[in-house]
C-alpha cells in the first residue's frame, strides 16, 4: 500500500498562500489551524503530518524581500506535536530537529516524550543544519562545512538510537508489594564517547511502544545517502524527474540492501504539491493565479536562497547565470539547476516554478489524473509514497482528502482503515530489536 | 486573591506514591493522567500548573537504590505542555528549562511556541542545573560551579527576553493586496554578544499574548535572590518555617524594590503538600501509611542526594552528621539541615519528613485546617500563594480540588472565576512594555 504523509506549512505550501482571499494569514502560529489539519489527515487515513523547521530565519539584509512572506513565523514543531498528540488517536506525528545545533541527550528525550505521550506515533526528520543564518544564533562564529555537519549528525545519531535503548521493553516491573519498580538488568547506561559527544546516559523514558520513533532522513547528496541507507526508514526527497526518482530510489534501496536492510525497511517519499480542479484547466488556472500573487523580490531572493548564490542581480527574463554548488543543501541545488537547463526557463519562470513549488514536484490537474501520476510512480519503482503537499491549507488538503484519497482506495492503492496503532505498524516497518537485549543474545549463543 | 499552582508529579509527590494501591504506577508517563490533572486544575481554577524537570536522573552507582523508585521516569515538560495546551484554555502552563545546559535560543523559541499555541498561558522557570549528573549527559567533563552557572543564567536570561521582543505588538500588518506581510520597522534583531552567547536573531515567533512568557525562579541562595529579584514574577520556595518564610519574603520584595520593580510584580508561593482527612487524625493516619512506603535504602540516598553529601554509611536511628554546604542547591541544603537541629531529628526521622514532602512543607488535617494555615501564611506577610503539592495523584488532589478550594472560596481568598485570558493577568502581573519600543520612546523624549 502507498504511504501518505502531510506536510504542515502554516497557510499553505504556495509562497504566496498567505495572499490568497480564502486564507487565514496567521494560520501559520495558531493551534486550532493545525488540528483541523491533522484530525483531517487523520480522517484521511494518512500516515502522519511531517513539520519541517530551521532555527533561523532571514538576516538584517534580507528583511526588505520577506517583509513580503510569512517565512519570520515558525512555529516550533514539537510544543506543536505534542499539542496534536493530544487531540488525534491515529495519525503519525514527524518532526525537524536538527543534528548541527542541538545536543543528542536532549533531542532523544524530546523525541521519546512525544513518543510516550502519543503511544508510539512519533518520527525524526535527522537533518544538518543548512542555513548559515542558524549558526549566527547559536554562538557559532561561523556555519560548519557540509563534511563535518554529516561526522557531527552521524555520530548525533548513533548518541540517540542508543539512548532510546537505555530500557529493555519489559525493564518496569512496578511491583508494589516489594517496592520494586523496575529490573536493574533491563537498564543500560549509554556510556557513549566518541569524537563529538560523551553521553552517559540513562535515558529516563521508557523504550517506545514502537521500539523506537521512526528516522526520517532527506539528504541528497552523497554522505545523506549513506546516513540514509544506514540509518533512515523513511526518505523524503524532492524529486521533478520520474527518472531520476527511479535512480535514486534504486541507488538507495541498493545501498540500504549492502547495510543488511531489507529493502522493505526503507520508504522512499517524494514530496508531490498536488493542485486539484474538477478539469485539468481549472487546477492549472488555480495555480496560475497563486503564482501571479509572487512579488518579484521574494521570488529572485527565494531562488538565491536555494541556490545558495545571490542571483537578484541578474535580468529576470534572462537565463539562469552559471552557479557554482555551495556548502548548502547540494542535493536541492543540483534539482534546480536540472531544471532550469532542461526546461531552458528563464530566472523568473524558474522562481515562479521552484518558489511556488518549495522545489517539489507539482501536479495540476483532476483528482483522477493526480491519481494517475501517484499510481504511475509507486507502480514503476519510483516511490512507496508520497509526502503531500497543498498550495493553501486547510482548502487545498481538503480537496485531496475529498477527492484523491477515495479515488487511490477504489484503486487499491491506499488503505482503508489503519493497519496498526504506532506509525512503524502503519508504515509496515518493522520494530528494531534492543541492540543491549541483542548483544545479550549474542554473547549467550556464542 | 491568594494565587494557586498545581506541582504535576507522574503519580504523586511522595516519593512513595507509586506503590499506594489506588495509584497507576506508570502515570508518569501517561498523556491521559496529565491531561486529568490540568482538567481538574482548571476546573478548580487554578492559576497554573507546574512541571519541575532535571536533564538527568541518578548514576550506576545508585541504580540498586533508585530501582525502588520512580525517578528513572520523567517525561519532557515541553511536550508535554503542548499537549496541555490542546486540552485547556484558562489553565497556566509553567515548566523547569536549564540555562546550563540548553542554547537560550531554543528556550526562546520552546517557550514563545508554547506561549502562541495555548494564547498566553506560560511560564518559564529559569533553573541553573543542580545535578552533577546532567554534565555527563552534554558531553561535559565536568558540573559547573554554582557562582558560574548563575553568572551563565543571568546572560541567558538576557538573550531569551530580548528575543521575545524581536516582534512590537503590532508588527504584522499582514496585509494581502500589498504583499505586506510585516513592518519592517517593527522588527528588532537581538545582535547579542556577550561573555557566553552570541545571538544575532530574529525569534521567529510572533510576540507573546501576554508581552512574554511569566519568568519563574526558584534559587534561595544569594544569586539565586539577586536573579529573582531582576527578573522572577513568581518565586518558588521550600520554607517549612512562617518566620524564616515572611523573612525570605521582605528579603525578596525589599530586593525587587531596588530593582524598580512595584512588591506586586513579584508573586512568592512556597510549596505546600496538603493531606486532607475528615479529621487530623485521618489526615495524619494517611500520611503515616505513605511515610510506611519508604524504603530505608531510598530514603537515605534521598536524604544524600539532597545534601550533595552521602550519609548512607551513618546509623538510621543516630543523629545527621555535620554536613558541608556543596556546589548543588544550597538554599534547599540549609534548610533541611536546619530541621534535623531544630526538631532534633534522627536520619530516619529526617528522611522521612524530606523523602515524604521532597523538603516541602506538608500539612495534616481537614479542608478547614489546611485553608486555616494558608489564610495565615497569606495574610501575614508569608506568601502571594502557594505551589499544591499531593501525596498521590489524581486522588489527593481531587481532594484538595473538591474541599479546600470551595473553603478558600467562602473566605474570599480565592477567586471564583478566572479574572483573564492569559495566565499573567489571572496572576495580576503587569504586561511588560517591549524594550525596543521603550527604548525608541526614550529617544523620541530626549
Amino acid at each position: 500500500m502507498m504511504k501518505l504523509g502531510l506536510f504542515l506549512h502554516g497557510p499553505g505550501q504556495h509562497i504566496a498562500a498567505w495572499r490568497d482571499p480564502a486564507v487565514d494569514p496567521a494560520a501559520g502560529q495558531s493551534l486550532r489551524h493545525y488540528v483541523q489539519l491533522a484530525q483531517l489527515g487523520e480522517r484521511a487515513l494518512f500516515d502522519f503530518v511531517f513539520n519541517a523547521d530551521t532555527q533561523a530565519t532571514f538576516g538584517p539584509d534580507d528583511v526588505e524581500v520577506w517583509k513580503r512572506n510569512t517565512v519570520s513565523q515558525r512555529i516550533e514543531p514539537l510544543t506543536l506535536l505534542g499539542a496534536l498528540a493530544a487531540v488525534t488517536q491515529h495519525i503519525g506525528l514527524v518532526a525537524t530537529a536538527t543534528t548541527t545545533y542541538l545536543e543528542p541527550f536532549h533531542v532523544a528525550r524530546i523525541f521519546a516524550s512525544l513518543d510516550q505521550l502519543s503511544e508510539g506515533r512519533t518520527g525524526w526528520n535527522l537533518v544538518t543544519s543548512s542555513a548559515p543564518a542558524e549558526a549566527l544564533n547559536f554562538s557559532h562564529a561561523a556555519h560548519a562545512a557540509h563534511g563535518d555537519r554529516y561526522d557531527r549528525a552521524a555520530e548525533f545519531a548513533q548518541v540517540v538510537l542508543g539512548l532510546w535503548d537505555t530500557w529493555e521493553d519489559d525493564a518496569f516491573v512496578m511491583d508494589k508489594a516489594a517496592g520494586l519498580f523496575f529490573d536493574p538488568a533491563k537498564l543500560h547506561m549509554l556510556n557513549h564517547k566518541g569524537k563529538h559527544f560523551s553521553v552517559r546516559g540513562p535515558l529516563m523514558i521508557r523504550r517506545s511502544p514502537q521500539g523506537r520513533p521512526v528516522i526520517v532522513h532527506a539528504g541528497q547528496s552523497e554522505a545523506g545517502r549513506t546516513l540514509a541507507a544506514q540509518a533512515a526508514e523513511v526518505v523524503f526527497s524532492v524529486e521533478q524527474d520520474i527518472e531520476k526518482a527511479r535512480e535514486f530510489y534504486a541507488d538507495l534501496k541498493a545501498r540500504a540492501a549492502r547495510c543488511g536492510r531489507a529493502p522493505d525497511s526503507i520508504k522512499i517519499m517524494p514530496g508531490v504539491q498536488a493542485v486539484i480542479g474538477r478539469s485539468k484547466a481549472e487546477a492549472e488556472d488555480r495555480y496560475g493565479r497563486m503564482q501571479s500573487l509572487i512579488h518579484p523580490e521574494v521570488g529572485a531572493a527565494y531562488l538565491s536562497e536555494m541556490l545558495g548564490t545571490d542571483i537578484s542581480g541578474y535580468p529576470l527574463d534572462g537565463p539562469l547565470p552559471e552557479v557554482p554548488l555551495t556548502n548548502s543543501q547540494q542535493g536541492r541545488q543540483k534539482v534546480i539547476i536540472e531544471l532550469a537547463r532542461r526546461e531552458n526557463l528563464t530566472i523568473r519562470q524558474l522562481y515562479q516554478k521552484v518558489a511556488g513549488t518549495r522545489a517539489h514536484r507539482t501536479i495540476c490537474g483532476t483528482a483522477s489524473d493526480i491519481a494517475d501520476s501517484l499510481e504511475h510512480w509507486y507502480k514503476t519503482g519510483a516511490a512507496d509514497g508520497f509526502n503531500i503537499l497543498s498550495l493553501t491549507y486547510p482548502d487545498g488538503f481538503i480537496d485531496f482528502a475529498d477527492q484523491v484519497v477515495p479515488e487511490l482506495q477504489r484503486r487499491k492503492l491506499f488503505r482503508t482503515q489503519y493497519e496498526g496503532r504506532t506509525l512503524r505498524e502503519n508504515l509496515g516497518l518493522p520494530r528494531p530489536a534492543n541492540r543491549f537485549v541483542e548483544a545479550k543474545r549474542q554473547t549467550a549463543a556464542e
